[in-house]
């Protein structure tokens, strides 16, 4: 081998937001506060208040590889704690409000967290859950002198924290593998498993989603983070927004449709990022309207599969494109993206939402592969389903201090198992078959409950619905569909489950229909299968399909 | 410090062909071969070719870190060989055949090349200059089998090569660190000296170009490199194309005015890259015609200063964007484009073409400062004139076996120095003033030979022309403005020392002028001052500037 000759940098993500204050000092930071009002600041003077956050950091002894926790909302303040923590070489730790206490309180003991910033919002969550914490954590409430919320009579508050700091620092000189960013996954079983990031994988992930979005990450476009900034960085938003020259309009905390809508219509949002749920409360605050909100050209849905319904009302109805991807915590997030590829998209609308429908190709430096139980790799045919392993810069070789997590998320061979099963057309377009714990093993085939609560979605009465498994005598475990019905609607388990029989196999049609008020959700704003299948594991099924 | 817990995948410029293949597969190479024809292939064809060569490569005993010399035009073929010797780990040495015998022969002997790829049109030169080479090295005729030169008749026919070889492979595990290809800058003075590129440092300027250049490096554009792939890697553009899916249209031998019209406008090319002189000859066509070829949006330019008149035709007479970079060799060698902020595109033609007569901003990832003599920073403010020193992943930090050049070009504190001179405007956009050594020091003051010629070029008689610092005994320099008279125009020396005088300070104004039939150029296309310093150094100037 002959080395190269070239400098060695290391790809820091300080570097993001110098670049940004330099090249695109027009690119902005909009939030929607707490209160309501609007607040907005260039990158250029974000750089500076960044500057006097980590001075303040400084004087509070953080230092390298120590731990900041963050409960916070989409703000600037927030955008200020991840470069700030990050640039010292220190780790910002987000922390997911909707955690239990159990689980809040095992992650920020085994984070060791030394310091922790909240929204004045979530201070009687913190003031009921610190005595469990360690003592030495220091608290800062994100607001103005005079502001801290008496249930955390002893925390600072956060202006005061940068009143009088220098607006320019020396941020030390870090190795690239250094971490940046710490968050957990919520995890339905076990304890919540910690994600290190470094600032090298937080950089490259960065430009590999700017080169696999091209039509969103670029000067001047305004994106709407929905995805809040505790869950998986934001998709990296905060990160790709400022390298591509692209501004950040931050919604805060009221993320219901018709603040979505007003905000994105206000601010001309050329593209907003979030769940499935946003965007059908998004979508009926357009129906309501008649209109979309003014400029929106794309929506990036993820964290779960998009429902057909979701796809055809933006493509059709509005003339939204919409872009379906695939990420997980562990792969910093982003992986594939639905984007089509450019010789499809003067295709006919039904076809391009067949093909949105799939998860999408894979960005650059992110590889995947699908293998049997052996192993094996599977061929990319579009039919073949298998465990869906990944690789590359942005993915996990391990979760923080848990040996016994590592070892069974990693393959011998260093892959690391999504615990999805998928399948891979020959353009290499992914599609997740199921979680492997939701599929469901009924006589020998498996149903993907995905499929099945996709075509129960296409029936107007069904606002929400989880296909799972309940075990059976015969057939090992049979499929059973649980209904959150549209208001006002009436139809019943027959009805619903002749709607799945005319377009699935007899097989795979639920045995049975339930009707709930509402489902029961997880901190990441999933349905809680685990949730359901312990209550219905007793539920009677008739083991007679169709 | 605390590391991250992320995967560490080397950042391999094999990748980059593996993703295009896989994910933008209606991408493609088209070529103009040497005998006229056209040439398309996809990006998939493309990589199992890279494939077959690679095996006759490994048949050759190439192995990790040897050393694979090119001598060729901008075909599919000379593509095939960027992508085969790198992902085997081996190194890409693209020869410049406008090199002197003298320079050719030692680059040869320097870098230990072992084997060496040649289009027939070299077979000739090649012949005259084989013996002074290594006697181990192997010949390769880019040519069908049957077809190899009688000046060569040993080479063996690149066909042949790849005659049965398998279409896939598997490369050997690299280090992001290893070298993937080696370029030699023609120097004014010494020995050309060799900058051996690693792996990394080519993906992180291919995605760093595709985020500077958001416009160009998008799926489905078609890009025309007239520069050429011996020439400081085609601009990175054999990497950049295919990791952003666009298609590369690649012009052979034949770099003329109607040639590139031609094929541009055919092949509805996007954008196009090269120098000056190319472009003054596109434009005479494209007045000729009375039109732009067909989809031209963008013309990138670089390689030295771009003067004014062509700015304008581009974008006052075509509705042509003009995007003005500034790169060396040993940057990769995109450092700067001056690409437009999002804000100021909507300004007046006047104001968009004074700034993009700058160089322009930095792409992320690349660092730049001017200093003084002491090497102290100057501010940005758009008149402080230092020397220009750069640093980035892209950045040499020594060159191939020679210590003393590389002492020379680095810093204590680990910056390159350009050999420019540069101001810096508070937007960060970035002016060579000239190369430090190209400046005439007339009485205490620095003239830049670049204002001055760009001046004299906006004279209708000047086709072409360069401004050198003759000797005198009173001002120490003085300035001499060599010309190349447009054909059928008679202006004399008094009539261009006025047109300059009417625009510059009269200390700035050449004390003579010289007409010649034609420029001496170097073997990188720009007119060698070091030839005509040394023929003009006796020139009597009479000191009575203006």
């Amino acid at each position: 081998m002959l080395p190269g000759i070239m400098m060695h940098r290391p790809l820091r993500v300080s570097d993001i937001l110098d670049f940004a204050a330099e090249i695109h000092p027009t690119g902005e930071v909009v939030s929607v506060m707490l209160d309501g009002s609007v607040h907005r600041i260039s990158y250029q003077a974000l750089h500076r208040r960044v500057a006097r956050l980590a001075h303040a950091l400084r004087e509070m002894g953080v230092g390298p590889g120590d731990r900041v926790a963050t409960l916070a909302w989409n703000t600037h303040r927030h955008f200020e704690l991840y470069y700030a923590i990050s640039g010292l070489g220190a780790v910002c730790h987000t922390i997911n409000p909707r955690l239990s206490a159990e689980q809040f309180t095992y992650i920020v003991n085994h984070a060791g967290d030394r310091a922790l910033f909240f929204d004045v919002t979530f201070a009687a969550q913190l003031a009921a859950l610190r005595g469990s914490f360690p003592d030495e954590i220091e608290y800062v409430a994100l607001c103005e002198s005079g502001a801290v919320p008496e249930e955390m009579p002893d925390a600072r508050a956060y202006d005061d924290l940068l009143e009088g700091q220098p607006d320019s620092i020396t941020l030390p000189d870090l190795d690239e593998n250094d971490a940046c960013a710490l968050c957990y996954t919520s995890g339905t079983t076990g304890n919540p498993k910690g994600v290190l990031y470094s600032n090298r994988s937080m950089v490259l992930h960065a430009l590999m989603m700017a080169n696999a979005e091209q039509n969103i990450f670029r000067e001047g476009r305004r994106i709407l983070p929905v995805v809040p900034l505790f869950h998986a960085n934001a998709w990296g938003l905060p990160y790709t927004a400022p390298l591509a020259g692209a501004s950040l309009v931050m919604p805060g905390m009221t993320l219901d449709g018709p603040s979505i809508f007003r905000l994105a219509d206000r601010e001309e949002v050329y593209s907003a990022f979030g769940v499935p749920t946003v965007w059908m409360s998004l979508l009926d605050e357009m129906d309501r309207q008649g209109r979309k909100p003014k400029g929106l050209g794309e929506v990036v849905t993820g964290g779960s599969a998009a429902p057909r319904r979701l796809v055809e009302r933006f493509m059709v109805d509005y003339g939204v494109e919409v872009i379906h991807g695939w990420g997980m915590t562990e792969t910093s997030p982003i992986g594939t993206l639905s984007c089509l590829p450019v010789h499809l998209r003067g295709r006919p609308v039904e076809e391009r939402i067949d093909r949105t429908l799939l998860q999408g190709r894979r960005a650059f430096g992110f590889e995947m592969k699908i293998v049997d139980e052996d192993g094996n790799d599977l061929p990319w045919d579009g039919v073949s389903v298998g465990e869906y392993l990944v690789r590359g810069n942005g993915v996990v070789r391990g979760y923080y201090n848990n040996e016994a997590a590592t070892k069974a998320a990693i393959t011998p061979d260093g892959w690391f198992r999504t615990g999805d099963m998928a399948s891979i057309t020959p353009e290499g377009e992914m599609k997740i078959a199921d979680r492997s714990k939701d599929l469901i093993k009924s006589g020998g085939e498996w149903i993907s409950s995905i499929d099945v609560e996709n075509m129960a979605m296409s029936h107007p009465a069904v606002a929400n619905c989880a296909v799972i498994a309940v075990p059976h005598p015969k057939w090992v475990e049979r499929p059973l569909l649980v209904v959150q019905r549209t208001p006002g609607t009436e139809a019943g388990a027959a009805d619903l489950r002749a709607h799945v029989a005319a377009n699935l196999a007899k097989w795979q049609v639920p045995d049975d229909v339930v009707f709930v008020d509402e489902l029961p959700m997880t901190a990441t704003g999933k349905v809680s299968k685990r949730t359901l299948r312990e209550r219905y594991k007793d539920h009677p099924m008739d083991g007679a399909p169709g």
